[in-house]
């Protein structure tokens, strides 16, 4: 991460990143199929934890509560694995890259529309699949977003609920 | 666009689509930068009719009530000047394509961007100008989406006032 900062992402090489990291190159691409799985290895976490804890959650709540409760925890998750410094950086060096801004962006349209099916799944008619789960999504963003703003103090669940907190949607 | 249809968009040159036209490729240019704009020449209508109508909107109604408004006139536009068929079909090509996809993903991402921004210029304050300019787009792509499923009848903007009707944000 220091790298791709320092140098921007398309001057870091892998070798870079290995001897920064002081491992051989063979050793980084045990670990990382390539330079972007450094920025996008959490991909899987991320979807999981909304999509899966978004299954749990439909057994005992309501569509909208339950996809609150999957972003929220998909926060706790990426708040506690990869922090909000790792979080910063990472969000300024894909802001600065339009093929990784791009892939960023296809990731949270992937999750979204995995949700959107969960919740089919489960019963919920449209429009109200899709929009739960774009609700969800969006008020992931909105948290993460001021998560990342100088000086907030505020859990990143935590700013998630809250902007989730003021969407009732009715029938949900 | 046919061409696309046929062809696929990478092997589809400017040369052919010129053809089909009847238009000579430097013809072609003149209304065109390059193929792509064939299909992302209407980005600044539907930006202006989202990011426009809000602005006139938020004059006179409250912040969710406004973009959804310019969500409907952004659907009304979309409909009046491309038409069903035509949408379809770029839907079609762009989702066969991922460098089209990301472009698409960018666009709605700039988009949504700029109508937070003119929402926090007419005072609405956070998390409430992100969330409500995320909805209105929300209403937006869950109307188109329900718009060019096979026999449906309703109209763009009736489909994305649906959608929208769902979601009394507290305090909008």
């Amino acid at each position: 991460m220091e790298l791709f900062s320092e140098r921007g992402y398309e001057q870091t090489t892998v070798a870079g990143i290995a001897e920064r990291a002081g491992l051989s190159e063979r050793t980084f691409f045990r670990h990382y199929a390539d330079k972007r799985e450094v920025l996008f290895g959490g991909g899987t976490l991320f979807r999981d934890s909304f999509v899966c804890r978004l299954e749990q959650a439909l057994d005992t709540m309501p569509p909208l509560q339950a996809a609150t409760l999957a972003a929220q925890s998909a926060g706790a998750a990426l708040e506690q694995h990869r922090g909000r410094e790792f979080a910063a950086a990472r969000q300024r060096i894909i802001a600065a890259n339009s093929g990784l801004r791009e892939r960023e962006l296809m990731k949270i349209a992937g999750v979204t529309g995995e949700m959107a099916e969960v919740l089919r799944a489960h019963g919920v008619e449209e429009p109200d699949a899709s929009m739960t789960a774009e609700l969800a999504m969006a008020g992931f963003r909105v948290g993460f977003d001021r998560w990342l703003a100088p000086g907030e103090r505020r859990t990143l669940p935590g700013l998630i609920h809250e902007a989730l907190a003021r969407i009732p949607v009715v029938g949900a």
